[in-house]
């Protein structure tokens, strides 16, 4: 039998099996080695190229495990058969994937941000410190599927004394966020299921729909929220709803159509509510609004609600309770998956909310976003009438209507011109509507200084006087 | 036994197994077909349709894989119980996920487990340290829908030098685990893909296809991966594979596979390949194989892993890279979407990363589950010729084959009579094989002592001696 010459160097970095191991592999696929061929002993190779026979032994284990060679038993080692690859074309990357974009803002009016400057960053250094420990090993493997115990108990707490959800630990199931739990809820509702939406509304909800192959019908929001009697002739069978703080509108649902929703659900079997409260702690002016979900007689709602608004965006906890009927279907259906949130963030996150600190900062930001909205009301109220407002009771952002003939579009434009982005409320709308142009102007993430200047600066880019000023 | 008339067209687009499928499962639905009853064998079946046995197995397969029928080993096929609404019953969930209803266990031999001991906890609380910080302030907010860049860099620079990983960051998707991109990447392939799993293969991919009501077809996999053969015939549009260290026999997919897989991938226009490379940082024999997706010239390989078995389980991060032309239909798809991975912890990881600890941890780790490994082998070793493994050059878990006339089902019984947990390999099977029991032995989670001490257990549960000694 012939033997191999392989040329190994013993200077270099690269082991010598492995350099054995590439050379032999680039011989095979090159054809130089035939297939079927016998390769030498191992004994005999390593006695030839003066290296060990653990050195042969672990390159040709290589090469076996990758099924370049195979071994016959008492026999030795042959070269096996390999395809031929189909050379394509290389791979192109697409010149757009290369550079991401980068928007050019001075002041972004988005209702999505949240003030930053006031996270209690001590505290949470401080918790993660205490649960990053030797001592919690355990909380390195798998959870609950539906989040650990302790911030089920924290979060049921809270709902309980805060928004007056009526639940046990055993309902609430942790989430990354509403548009990772509501597949799963819509899962569980099965395929008859029919959705009905809020119109204006929240457009991911409407994407987590359409993606998951389910019809849902807008229904008309006024100043009292979701026009329940529209519902009814809908033949909706899930109402997904934002009961006390519509979002964008602002509204609150009324307590007529509060009751008559519940009414609704509870009349067909089958029907539920899925009540999104996801800013409900934000309330500026009288008492919270309480939960649709403590209302409920007959389990028919589906409380779904975020840290997002109250902690911060990218935190990626939200949660869900459900009602027993359906709590034990998700069971059945899900209790194979992995909760998504990390389970040293939902540690830290539950002895933050378990000593308190949660009430604390939410006491401390509801004064910080009132003071903001004082501001961001202040400085518009001096341009009326040419500008009115509405929804600014509670949340992070409030409805501005601008009394002109241009359209909201072309106000989007001039707005981003001056660098400054503020939302239509068109965009929000299954069919956009004719007449005055609105927008959200969230406030959360502008600080006092900045809405002021912002607000100026928006009014100048729209030809917008001050009332008591000629320009 | 009555034959089952089933009409075939062949001159359909529909592949011949689908059309079997699809009326044995509306005749079961429908209760013609009565619960109990049993099957025409594959052969009879397809000698009297005149279609070959491939055809009536995939059929059967799938009728199984979804719980309609169910085979008893040695006797065939049986209709199952249907529940009157809708839910078809999924595929049997090895109990592993379960992990809160473990108890009354002394020895888990779970393959989900990772040693939990060597947790460089003190690196990790320092970078959580700098992390969270009043100068982080913007991480409070919602960043890239696909993860931050930072984190997107060092993956694809691991990627490009741990397992020859073709990328640029921009490819990188971070998400919160394989469960939670899995649904992203079926949706951008859209509603005409049919998918290939491995069989026996990782139960939870199953469900996830079942979920999202998309068909999977179960491919066998022997000692060198999936049998490509099989995939070419089956009419399978996309294939799910692990071909590092196959999911849970431990093969390696051969060279020759690889390249037919490939070609089989650049074939047909719209055919992608799924390479799961969920635990490939543990190889202890020879060099690592480099990943699928480092030959594929045709853009045709989706490349998925996680940070599950080198980091934690528990940490929720996972990614993927994606060819050009799905990330482009990515983007579009899911451009409202945010990263459901907390961006505290993506930037924990990613300065880990940066400065070298994930590769020292790697290769700390590396010893020691070769350590384990080594005292688990070498312990069964002395129980030959009774029992025998393979699977054992890479990961967390071998598979064990007894030699026995006893069924798998009597000794995983057996073995939690004596507290201890051992995993059928038929669990992660869609059609339970006769024949001698295997079982997935993990050994992550123990230590060496209580390896030690767990074999001789079990082999006391099972009545194994050791083979010099008589008992």
């Amino acid at each position: 039998m012939e033997m191999l010459l392989i040329k190994l160097e013993k200077s270099i970095n690269t082991p010598l099996y492995e350099q054995m191991y590439n050379q032999l592999r680039r011989d095979i696929t090159d054809g130089k080695l035939p297939v079927g061929m016998k390769l030498p002993s191992k004994r005999k190779l390593g006695d030839f190229l003066n290296v060990s026979q653990t050195t042969v032994e672990l390159a040709y284990a290589q090469l076996a495990a990758e099924g370049f060679i195979s071994s016959k038993p008492r026999k030795g080692f042959y070269v096996q058969a390999i395809e031929e690859l189909a050379y394509v074309q290389p791979m192109q990357v697409a010149e757009e994937m290369v550079t991401e974009k980068i928007v050019d803002v001075s002041f972004d009016f988005s209702p999505g941000k949240i003030d930053t400057e006031s996270f209690p960053f001590t505290q949470w250094r401080k918790y993660a410190k205490d649960v990053m420990d030797e001592s919690s090993r355990n909380l390195l493997l798998l959870g609950h599927p539906h989040g650990d115990w302790e911030l089920r108990q924290e979060i049921s707490r809270y709902l309980y004394h805060s928004r007056g959800v009526d639940c046990i630990p055993e309902q609430v199931i942790i989430g990354s966020g509403t548009e990772q739990l509501m597949p799963l809820v819509i899962r569980v509702l099965g395929t008859e299921a029919t959705y009905a939406i809020e119109d204006p509304g929240y457009p991911l909800t409407h994407h987590v729909f359409f993606h998951n192959n389910r019809v849902a019908i807008p229904i008309a929001v006024d100043e009292e929220g979701m026009d329940v009697s529209l519902l009814q002739r809908s033949g909706a069978t899930v109402a997904y709803v934002t009961p006390s703080h519509q979002f964008p509108t602002g509204s609150v649902l009324s307590a007529s159509r509060r009751t008559a929703l519940l009414n609704w659900a509870s009349s067909v079997n089958g029907n539920f509510i899925i009540e999104d409260d996801y800013d409900s702690e934000f309330r500026y002016t009288g008492r919270p609004i309480p939960s649709l979900q403590g209302m409920d007689k007959g389990g028919n709602v589906i409380y779904l609600s975020t840290f997002s608004k109250s902690l911060m965006p990218s935190l990626r906890i939200a949660y869900m309770v459900l009602p027993p009927v359906l709590l034990n279907r998700y069971e059945k259906a899900f209790i194979h998956y992995s909760a998504t949130v990390p389970r040293l963030d939902q540690h830290i996150l539950a002895r933050f909310m378990a000593d308190g600190h949660f009430s604390r900062h939410l006491n401390r930001m509801r004064k910080i976003y009132k003071r903001k909205l004082q501001v961001l009301t202040e400085t518009l109220a001096s341009y009326a009438p040419y500008v009115s407002f509405s929804g600014d009771e509670a949340g992070m952002h409030i409805i501005l209507t601008v009394h002109t003939e241009t359209n909201e579009k072309s106000l989007v434009l001039a707005a981003r011109k001056a660098s400054i982005r503020v939302y239509g409320l068109n965009e929000y709308r299954t069919v956009a509507q004719a007449g005055e142009p609105s927008f959200l102007l969230g406030f959360g993430g502008l600080s006092t200084e900045d809405i002021t200047k912002a607000v100026e600066d928006l009014m100048k880019a729209w030809n917008i006087c001050k009332s008591e000023s000629t320009c």
